[in-house]
């Protein structure tokens, strides 16, 4: 037999053993897709697994997660930091094989997938990050980035929106080193695909732009390693359709039924007798010797990536210097931008957005970006640059066109090749279409911010379709976010810093309308979450927090009450303020007030935590007719007035 | 000058003043999308303005819901109960023309758009409630069900990923009488339509298996109609292109500038002059007449219909009752059904949801849906039905493919057309994929359930992708939705029950381990949303709100304090608890307890509201490892040991 044969068999004894083992796992697809994945590893990708990180890689993202046996096993024979005995633990609490690839956890993972379509997205993001490195750092005779972004999916991606959406992008941009696998087994877990979808998959990417090629046999390792060759040659991204009988060789194959199903001990026998090998676990010497021989291979690559980047230095000093200046970890002096915006004289929270971006991007040379078509609204726009497009490469805006989940998700993969910060951006509301990117930048931590407009019900006519009502509850609530909702230019800049000192994902909420001018409000402070921005007089006994454009109307409220002392709390931030120290937290946050109130036109319940089930909660819990700003505020509760009325109830309430 | 064009040319007069009046909406593509609308309404919707929700109307999505004042302009002109006034009220606070189309708010909309996509999708799914209403109830010569559905959109619209989801599965379900309207003006908010998207529309949509007919020049009003003729011949649901120049006439016909800019005052003389207007809501009176006698046309076919329904009842009794209890309230018994599954001896919250859907299914006989092909693992299958497909549209189970917001926004449509209920259902995670969809039934108040398994980070071994940990606080957000999650087989009836008798936005989050048997939990209690389940002695000072499998924990807590009195609170809806009466709430909760305690495997901050900030809320808020449900669920925290650790830390600092 020959030993790309011996190596695929073994492989796919690696899977089903490992799946078995597990009693957990999904069979299916990691045995057909085998052949594909394994060709690609072996005579494509360029990679290091001593130093997976290393910038000059091919990037794989493994999009059809849950085939995560298939990728353990292809790592650990390929030498990654995965061994035989991770394979034993896999799915098992805290190993190094979770049920789905996760970025930072598994060696070699270049991006946690498991929803499915993500990866499609992040992959494309990926495909532009090298394109920026590669307009901006290439030369004639040292291309420094140029590695391939390979994709492997299966159907299910591929029926996801924010999968089309990205490759409607891919192919508009004219990313032809992206590369996508795609898996045709023609089944899903509820039954065949057809059930669900007929569409002609070659014809729907051509019309997207993409190249298409088509392997008959995608158990013909020769077969589908020659379409990859192809596919690396195309001016346009590539869609190689590998068609594949799922689960092939066990006894449930080309049957949903083999889709999740971890073969028993009889099946997994079976499997294996007739593949001639006895114990999965046990693999073949001569496949970890002909594994290694690429592994050697590579390495000499990899050698010679670093020898390119050393004669880069000397022969392009102003480029190495550049690409040190973008590499290296930075930061602005955002006083000074608070200076430049109190001078600016701007009073709406976009304004204030969209000068304190152009401020930052001057020092921030990497930071790229883009909107989902309401660029000229929510102002995220870097204006002393151009369109990023298939032409200019250098362009630091992108347009990602009416594409709110997949602009999340490109944004994503961009960020994980930069790793440098990347901005998005829509209106508040619409953040929803865009949550499961939210989630998984916030899983993996990664440097993305997006920047809001139109943050609550004060939108305009547009009417409840575009009033954010659980919106900041929605986004506060995705562990490892960051949600801050401006209220004053420090504020505004504090957001912004946070973003770019701390590179976590960020999410910024500015209103349409006008911010409060308040000058306690310091940098300072604003970064701290949540601070005193104004008590009317020395000892008081009401609180007031507040957040963005109610901080405003808090301090009009406590002016009121001359007789009464009351503390106004800006809270733009509320899980910074929780993770502040507690000796902090004690002198922002009142003894024993008598009254405790919370006023925020959203429907976060998070001010019970502070105003506790006896204090005054002064929100906004249901959608609110069209009419101007004004109107659609003022009916909602958002008056001095109404505010004022519904405090003196509830101190009457107190006597 | 012919009538058509006078008719036109009034209709972008009214358009143009109305959108200056309001100064607000967008004038661009209402003025060049008008011969296409003119030419539907003028020349092939059946409707009636008098009685605009007679079943055998045509269906019309204007899911480019921006693009409203042409909408009511059209509305008003063919009779609809919208005066000139209405117009001169556009976009203004409680006005019948809001900003976007409302549901049950103007007269003749079918459906609320403005999050672009939505409408596409919400098409398909009113396509397919014409093909289920169809197979039921037509015979060989009474088609009484017979209409066709419109949906009018823009670029926006297609570049969603919802919308090509939803049209992928209209392709797959041959729904040939579904006609999207597609107004290509090249232009967005943020440029020409190249910039973002570069595909080739009409091959996109022949692979998704579409009839495509382009219409060189959309500005030609008899080209549209005959275009609109010939789709409606269709074996496939058809695309009908239509090429236009936005905004044309205007000064700044062609350019992005346009789109929602309302003319100046100046701009709209000018526009006027050049139509021979000089008032545009001086209507012209042949214009109305012409209009009326298309409304006199459609009196014959109104009346004509409601001949076929009166034939139809003594030719078919056994239909026509068919059709009587199909459409006619109804409700189950309830309890009984509780008693069967009790019966039954189900133990995971997934089976028992699949056991109570496919009882309740025997008496809702019109209740049709489906999941995003994870049906086989939540359960949400009527067994004793089969599948819809293209040969079949009796099936009352529906394959969305893996596209969970489609299936979302597609289900609204359904809804929207049978006025009847129907269900989708994915892992409860995955509901962040549809939270556009599930906003806009609750805003729509649509008789649309979920049914969501996989409910907590107990998921077992799929790791953080697959835990729901802001999800309980997402969807419980979200205004005039009801997020249950039941603890008990009488919550998960009640949850059921509770969709059933309301006809509102549901959603049903089940477990996919066990459920408490506990006995004390009744159908009329469960419906509260909020109830005791549990006391372990009398007088009790401690007090614990748990929610679905956290309340089993909860009772075995109770149980370990045999020296302490402690109530456990099982609220399975805690919106639906807080709206209960103050006399009921003060039955359930505790007066005074020394220590209130909260217990749910989720991070929403809604408990403080009952526990108060000194409360001892046991949740949690960051993602968990990849692991057996066991593992992680006790790694987090949830096991009987470390709760009363937490407890007793608590009771200490107390004392």
């Amino acid at each position: 037999m020959d030993i790309r044969q011996k190596s695929i068999d073994n492989i796919r004894a690696i899977i089903a053993q490992t799946i078995s083992n597990a009693n957990s796992g999904h069979t299916g697809s990691a045995l057909s897709a085998t052949p594909m994945l394994y060709s690609l590893f072996n005579d494509h990708m360029v990679f290091n697994p001593k130093d997976p990180k290393f910038f000059g890689r091919d990037r794989l993202v493994f999009s059809a997660g849950h085939t995560s046996a298939l990728y353990y096993s292809l790592l650990h024979l390929f030498g990654y930091d995965l061994t035989i005995d991770d394979l034993k633990s896999f799915r098992k609490y805290k190993s190094k094989t979770p049920g789905h690839p996760e970025y930072d956890v598994v060696p070699g993972v270049e991006t946690t997938t498991g929803p499915l379509g993500q990866g499609i997205a992040n992959a494309v993001g990926m495909a532009i990050g090298e394109t920026i490195f590669a307009s901006n750092f290439n030369t004639k005779d040292i291309k420094l980035f140029d590695n391939y972004t390979y994709c492997y999916s299966g159907d299910g991606c591929l029926m996801e929106g924010v999968a089309v959406e990205a490759c409607s992008v891919a192919g508009t941009l004219k990313l032809n080193k992206l590369i996508l696998l795609y898996e045709d087994n023609n089944i899903t877990i509820d039954g065949t695909r057809t059930i669900a979808n007929s569409e002609d998959t070659a014809k729907k990417f051509e019309s997207m732009g993409w190249n298409v090629i088509q392997v008959k046999n995608g158990n013909d390792s020769v077969a589908c390693s020659k379409a990859i060759a192809s596919a690396k040659n195309s001016n346009k991204p590539t869609i190689i359709i590998f068609k594949t009988i799922i689960g092939i060789g066990t006894e449930l194959q080309g049957t949903p039924s083999i889709h999740a199903h971890p073969l028993t001990s009889s099946e997994l026998e079976t499997y294996l007798t007739n593949l001639g090998i006895t114990d999965g676990f046990n693999v073949d010497a001569e496949v970890y010797s002909e594994a290694n021989k690429v592994v050697e291979k590579n390495l000499q690559k990899y050698n010679a990536w670093n020898e390119l980047l050393k004669t880069y230095a000397p022969k392009y000093p102003d480029n190495y210097k550049k690409l040190k200046t973008y590499l290296s970890p930075k930061t602005c002096n955002f006083e000074k931008i608070l200076s430049n915006l109190l001078n600016a004289n701007l009073s709406s929270g976009r304004d204030m957005s969209g000068f304190i971006l152009n401020e930052v991007s001057k020092t921030f040379t990497s930071l790229v970006g883009g909107a989902a078509d309401v660029a000229a609204s929510t102002k995220a726009v870097i204006k002393d640059s151009e369109f990023y497009s298939s032409e200019n490469r250098l362009g630091r805006n992108i347009h990602f066109g009416i594409r709110e989940h997949s602009m999340g998700s490109i944004s994503n993969g961009i960020a994980l090749y930069l790793k440098q910060p990347v901005f998005d951006s829509t209106f508040f509301v619409f953040s929803n279409y865009m949550l499961p990117a939210i989630r998984m930048r916030s899983m993996m931590n990664l440097p993305v911010l997006s920047i809001f407009t139109h943050d609550s019900i004060n939108v305009g006519q547009d009417g409840p379709t575009h009033q954010p009502i659980e919106t900041l509850t929605s986004l506060r609530a995705i562990p490892n976010y960051l949600m801050y909702r401006p209220a004053t230019p420090a504020e505004a800049v504090a957001g912004y810093k946070i973003f770019f000192d701390t590179n976590r994902p960020v999410g910024l909420a500015f209103s349409k309308t006008n911010l409060s001018s308040w000058s306690l409000s310091t940098l300072e402070s604003a970064e701290r979450g949540g601070y005193v921005i104004y008590e009317n007089k020395a000892k008081p006994k009401i609180e007031i927090f507040a957040t963005g454009t109610e901080v405003e109307l808090a301090i009009q409220v406590a002016d009121f009450y001359s007789d009464l002392g009351v503390r106004v709390i800006s809270v733009p931030c509320e899980s910074l303020f929780a993770s502040q120290e507690k000796t902090y937290k004690n002198k922002v946050l009142l003894k024993n007030p008598t009254l405790k109130i919370a006023i925020e036109a959203s429907n976060d319940n998070v001010w019970y935590k502070y105003i506790g089930e006896n204090g005054l909660l002064i929100n906004v819990s249901d959608y609110q007719y069209s009419g101007s700003s004004n109107d659609v505020y003022k009916n909602a509760g958002f008056s001095k007035e109404l505010i004022i009325s519904k405090i003196n109830k509830a101190i009457k309430a107190l006597e």
